[in-house]
């Protein structure tokens, strides 16, 4: 049917359902008249970011009026920043695991009380390149964890859940045809690499901590790359698992920076 | 020498320390300078929140000139906002532990080049409170995981790394003193559980994904409970870890709301 799946009996029983850090609920705010004909979620860590890429969507879709600004829908919260541009919305999700998680939560129960249908969702942004040249996009077909396995593990009242992470391979196919109308920059399709920290966990020398040498460091993003990793970041085996779990087409894309 | 330790022997031999994520650095700005005075420093997941607390702050030291404002410090930057009054710092650093580690690495090395000393930092904000009255503040004696573990796992270079997750008992003790002359709450000492999700990880029925029943998530909360579990949220453990090896006297106090 194309619906956002919920794969939670208790919602149906609830009076209200309050999406706390989107500072949205279903008896504050008409859902379905807001959000019902969405089609596209576009998301990323920076607020600010995010915004750039809501009004540079409007002028692209030829909705900006002149000097019209965009409203953050979420005005009310400052988890989270939300704008819309026609048909596509465009959503911060803070940086890691547990910010984006949270977000999409509130997200999918969004879009399934706002009945939309055929929803795909994009994560953008930036991340780190893995032997590939700078200013590279990477279109993720699978999300792995730091030990380079496709794998999400979510613990659930105490217990370790497992979950997969694979993408949209037809998604990933389409992204990067796109790409070949635009010259300007290489695109890939790889693995990525999705780590709890930015420092320590993916090698880098320049932490508050750090107890390994730089030779250690290029062996293990080595390994990294023989497993077929090409960008690391910090919130795709979340994003991953949730849209798998919940029907929505989902993707990830990065540009890769320096 | 009660200075801010940094472990990491890369550092020394970088000509500029950029820190990211703040909009800082040590070629760009006078860390000595602008921070060398600082004794505390103050850290919640909201930004407005941590501009509100800066600006009572400033009026609890008699700082505040009338209509003044406090300036955001990482102003050019959206991932944190950054406020000082007198020598209280006042940072934001999102939600969960990907998101307040990397905020902590960067502030743990600008108060290493800042040459500050006897540096205290306390997390504030809300929590989940577990068998306590609304409205109470907790103080944590112990981070633990969600299998009540006192242990932070980061993984480096692919291993797996146990630290400790033990705070700071005299200054908990103070704390609990201080509040002794603050009728209003109720305060105590407790384990504060640390997840990496807010719905199912932390047992919320109301997520967009729910395979449990209410029975099952009381029993988890219960076992949380014996365990000595008081409130639940998601950076205590990352937080205690890192204040705890570079020296940092780290406090947690959260707000019980609800």
């Amino acid at each position: 049917s194309g619906l956002v799946l919920v794969k939670n009996p208790h919602l149906d029983l609830m009076e209200e359902d309050v999406l706390y850090h989107l500072d949205l609920g279903t008896k504050t705010h008409n859902l379905p008249e807001m959000f019902g004909d969405i089609k596209f979620v576009c998301v990323g860590g920076s607020p600010k970011r995010m915004r750039a890429f809501a009004q540079f969507m409007r002028r692209e879709l030829g909705l900006a009026g002149p000097g019209e600004d965009v409203a953050d829908i979420c005005g009310g919260s400052d988890r989270y920043a939300m704008y819309r541009a026609g048909p596509v919305l465009s959503i911060s999700h803070g940086m890691g695991i547990p910010s984006i998680s949270i977000m999409l939560h509130e997200l999918i129960k969004l879009l399934h009380h706002a009945k939309c249908r055929d929803v795909t969702i994009i994560r953008i942004g930036t991340s780190g390149g893995l032997g590939i040249e700078a200013g590279s996009v990477v279109i993720t077909d699978t999300a792995v964890d730091s030990f380079f396995r496709p794998r999400f593990e979510q613990v659930v009242l105490g217990d370790v859940v497992v979950r997969s992470t694979e993408l949209d391979k037809g998604l990933a196919e389409e992204l990067l045809a796109c790409s070949r109308d635009i010259p300007d920059f290489p695109t890939l399709i790889g693995h990525t690499m999705c780590t709890y920290d930015f420092y320590e966990g993916q090698g880098r020398l320049d932490g508050a901590l750090c107890s390994f040498s730089s030779e250690k460091k290029l062996e293990y993003l080595r390994r990294a790359y023989d497993a077929g990793v090409r960008n690391i970041e910090m919130e795709s085996t979340a994003f991953a698992a949730l849209c798998g779990l919940c029907g929505l087409k989902g993707e990830s894309c990065r540009f890769h920076l320096l």
